[in-house]
């Protein structure tokens, strides 16, 4: 079986954590393995790689370090049961060595703000020597590990939207931008995902931020044969969003609103709190409603943040709609969940499901992973049940493959 | 084009009120057509009947007239804009010569109760003469109006449940149960069922009460090539949970319990308040869910009658469930929605697709229209998205016959 | 009895509609006075002005007429029962010689948007003549109808908040700065309540506006011996916020944070979704809890505009609390109130109720009345019983005094 | 300063476990006291007993430990801090020696179903040997611990409704029925009253149990100078029930239906999904609407076990009220707290206001506990803020007659 690490972004986050911790969790066997898509019975037979043999490791531009994460998303928030934190809290020093300083370049003041100072002169840095960095840090993972694959995933603070030009679309003069030390044309997370895929990484975008897949890099992922995918992780209103309004086009009812109200007080929360980063999530969130109705209603989504509830995003959707006659009614929900535990399955899945498109040598986007995005790249599909049926499909598809390979193989076997 | 006309079992209520001002109102072009989902692009080109162009008459066992209902439901109800109510009021008497003196046979204490007192001679006389009766309705009906197909939809309050013999899979047997004046072998949805059966209408029973497609009537109904159809429209709270139950399985997210609270102040409402009428509605409303998840999880679903909503159910659901690390979230909803204005337009559906149905020589159970259903009779699928998928294939599988027709006349117009 | 008038800024607004469209129809004995807190028996015996006996008028920006304003509410909001609108519907007219062009001075973009176009010329004048034009309007008003009492009720839409100045501490001042037309000083609402005062007409601010009762306003009214009071009607998510935080401070339950997101779609609306109209808004409404708790939770009040709900105002609110051992939990409700409907009968209350202070000769604030206003004038007092029994205790003591009166005069009586 | 020990019908639920636990973890400055109404500045200089000195025990029909029930408390509600629970794990053992054996005669089958099998001998005793067995119990707490005061507290499931009779009115009938041991007239609660009464301890009953504080032992309390108070500790539902319902009150505004619905898991859940203990449980919920508003609405309570919830009570009301002209308008309002934690904090005031009563020599119904109580008896006021206002008028008159008394005690020491 190859070997899989895991960089991620943000590696001292709430959701890193929790995908490292419930990843060492499930290896002991404490703790359910609820939310992860790959745990359903379509997957089995695809070698996935299994959570607990996952090397973790990655960048930050905070100090810290895993285990006082743990022990501060706990004291935040009463969630996970003692015994399983008791049984894994010592293991999560073993991802130090793995940890490595992370650039906030160009990501706006509301992330800048969350930098340690050492971070000052990393920022001075060429954007060559900053990617070059990056490429390396990647490098000694892979060699200190003995890693087969490795797969960088954005869980970083969500940036401010990149207004594309030209320049993006194309990879010659993406090249240029690094070259001539354009630091306006890219933010921190191009620099990433650039050298990820330099790196021969399978590259996941699991925030709003859309200067890591920018044309020009998806270009360069296909010609390099690596797989990458994005933007922004469904985990909760939007998820809802994108399974409740096939039932209002299924029943011909005009939607005249949907106005959604989010309040959560994690990082995420204060960093969302402003307005030029909120701006990117907003539009991923927003855009979906136009997709699957075919006309866009009346619609907003807001995002406050409220610091008692830390990870515990609480959403309100009000949804107007007309009926027979003109008649107007409504229906509400109200969500309660919390963000790291719905991602960090997620989180897992996409790993797991990164590493079998590499395996299988898919090259480029991967449409086939639509239903774990908000705004997923190169998907015309946007309602849920869709996207699902989408990700069965082409499992299925690479079981079948499997097996007339399995059937050559023992013909051949035969034959012999 | 065919002259089609309807008989409502329950002709006074909300629901055929608002079915038949509601096709008054479309055919001067007043009023949305909302919430008829034959109304989408997918059914254009089918020559479905037009609202405005159906003759509509139908039994009650109530006095009154279809102009009473509708005051009472306007009155009751501030829904409708009042040039809507205007433009039609009068012709709504037009549907006066149509009705007729129905039955409720064996059908519970709360529905009994709201028999007009002349109704007591009727019940006594024999299964077989009552039959006949219903028989000769349709055909006055017919014959007075003319009319090409005649369609019977049960939208009479829900009685309490038939407890199933094995006379109820034999034709012969039921036959027999007729013959032999066996009253407590049948409800009077099961008469109405027999009678339109054995007088060639396609029947929709849009209520719980499962005395009326009875397996032997089901049978009968494929020997005479007449088009059948239920149980109980899925208007509400159901169909969101049709809706909604499916994103937990596709993200593998354990559903811990789902309850169900559901408060209404119609007709509707009164009878369900009878524990043994409320048995119907709660064993199809509750069933879904171990249906679409493959477990059974803890849940209920409570109905209760608050006479100041009248027409307009609200309905909280509260969804526990279990993510990752054993982590409990929930997800709340509240439906407020008017019964009579969600459920007229699916009825206007039905009577479109079942004379498609006829029309195309389709005997017996029609599941391409499950997902108008609760608990949709013959049908395997029961998540909403997959539902509608199976309509629009059988839409699609129409066009194309309808085109292939189409081209061999034009074949054959060449030849000669 | 005396002869009663009130005057509307804002008479063409949906609650100057409402209450205009309500009295008439309380004469004829149609429509509940639920909502009406004067209708209460704690108010019988103090001889308070008939709603159907008091004749109306006002000023608005905007062309129109009642009639019309009563149509267009009835048709984007199924509310009234039909039978008491095509009862009034009439006699809505008879208002049409009390309208008067009003002014939107220094009001900010979004109310001088709603403008009739001839009302240009007018903005030009200078502000003397503008008060003068006010006064001869209230003066023609109390002369046609022969009125004892005009009562001047601001229902306008809401102005940005202006900066207070010491000028507006003194009413020298405020004159000087009319005579010297300093029409960044004043806004329309000072002029309306100058123009008030100085014709001895009570005034009441049911708006946010604070540019309306300014203190120099306020001396002046203490002055001359006329009752004003305001800020801001307290009509729904206010009101329910006065009753439901005392729970929280006598259970020594921690608040730590309280949101709350309103969404309407009436001209309220719209006004309040440009954000310097919205800041008066949101003061008046968020000020509340600091002043009820003692301390100062997290809390934020958004408003937003959703055109399709026009008059019904849904709000959510969120309240986070911490219990025993640091527990936290959470209290949310949804508000769905017309809020026309819900402000209609408070505005008849206020005119009983100023009516009765005048009749009484009490000059200045009337701190009686702080259970109306979500920002009452030299309250004290905030949780919502306390300010209901300040106004029962009024209610007794002018009720004893009448007694006293009444005595005295029996007793002069047997004399002579 | 007096030693207090109290002992708990129900000592290993999870309510008293919270009490024990969280006194202990106060004692150690761990945990807040939000939620401890005594803890407000208005109870300061009273010489209240700290809840760290309270000495603790009492009597269970189940085998187990309070650490256990802690143990089990934590497993099922992730809530309160490990740090809090390790401080404190080891001392709730000392509670042990402190617990009895407890009866549950005449309680119903699913109170009876709790009940250790050793139980059996025990129910066959006659209810004087039963009396005097819990009256040895408590005398043997108070001498093996040297209290001064002993408080009962009733926190045992609550039992069906006892129908009461004339001899539950009469101090000697009831004596005649321990005596002719006629169990049918007596629950366990009765017993248990009845023997704290005679061992002139205070009792509190906080369940909804009618058997408990019948008007014979309410008598008996009067005349032998102990303080007694219940019934039905209010913590959530109907907590902002008696908040809310006073502003329709106040605004005139007709409640037409106020329809509550509650799900919870733990054993009160468990036990209360018995319809006949859920009667008593309802009564007293339900009764308050119309004692606040002086007419009655269209009003239910429904409660139902969701075991996934355990200790999470989560509630929903919806609303129904009538404004003016006859519009119909709703609040709804969802309530997620935890029971146990909303309950401890309460249990602990009333133990320190019934120990205050006590040194003040206050015999028989404490109605300024009326705050505390769903069915307070012998009070008038039902309405949240004048409930609380009644304790703090009581508070005041203590503290003047302290002061008076210290005073007094200055002027004499002064006189020598």
């Amino acid at each position: 079986m190859e070997k899989v690490g895991v960089l991620f972004i943000g590696a001292l986050g709430y959701i890193a954590t929790t995908v490292m911790a419930g990843a060492l969790a499930l290896k002991r066997g404490a703790g359910s393995r609820a939310g992860m898509v790959t745990d359903l019975n379509h997957f089995a037979g695809l070698d996935l790689v299994e959570p607990g043999e996952i090397v973790f490791g990655g960048w930050d531009i905070r100090e810290g370090s895993p285990r006082a994460s743990a022990a501060a998303f706990l004291k935040n928030n009463q969630l996970v049961a003692r015994e399983i934190i008791d049984a894994i809290d010592d293991e999560l020093d073993s991802v130090l060595p793995n940890l490595f300083r992370g650039t906030a370049r160009n990501c706006g003041r509301a992330i800048a703000g969350l930098s340690h100072p050492g971070a000052v002169d990393n920022e001075c840095a060429g954007l060559r020597e900053q990617v070059d960095k990056l490429r390396s840090d990647i490098q000694r993972f892979r060699e200190n590990n003995r890693l087969d694959t490795v797969i960088v995933i954005n869980l970083a603070s969500t940036e401010p939207p990149l207004v594309l030009h030209d320049a993006h679309h194309d990879l010659d003069e993406l090249e240029c931008s690094l070259d001539e030390n354009r630091a306006d044309l890219v933010r921190a997370s191009t620099l990433y995902a650039y050298a990820a895929v330099a790196e021969d990484c399978p590259y996941l975008n699991f925030t709003p931020s859309n200067g890591a897949l920018i044309p020009a890099i998806i270009r360069m992922a296909e010609r390099e044969g690596v797989p990458v995918m994005g933007n922004d992780g469904k985990t909760g209103e939007t998820l809802v969003k994108s399974a409740l309004a096939p039932l209002f086009l299924c029943r011909n009812l005009e939607i005249l609103s949907w106005e959604g109200f989010n309040i959560l007080g994690n990082m995420d929360g204060k960093v969302l709190d402003d307005p030029e980063n909120k701006e990117s999530k907003i539009r991923t969130k927003d855009r979906l409603l136009g997709k699957i109705l075919g006309y866009t209603p009346h619609s907003s989504v807001h995002i406050n943040y409220v610091p008692s509830l830390d990870d515990q995003k609480t959403a309100w959707n009000f949804i107007h709609f007309k009926g027979f006659l003109d008649v107007k009614m409504s229906l509400q929900f109200i969500w309660q969940g919390y963000d790291s535990i719905l991602a960090a399955p997620l989180v897992l899945d996409l790993v797991r499901l990164a590493e079998l498109a590499r395996r299988h040598g898919e090259p480029g986007l991967m449409p086939q992973l639509a239903s774990f995005f908000k705004a997923p790249l190169g998907a015309s599909r946007h309602q849920l049940c869709d996207q699902f049926q989408m990700l069965i499909d082409y499992v299925n598809r690479i079981k079948r493959s499997k097996k007339a390979l399995a059937n050559r193989h023992l013909v051949r076997g035969e034959i012999v």
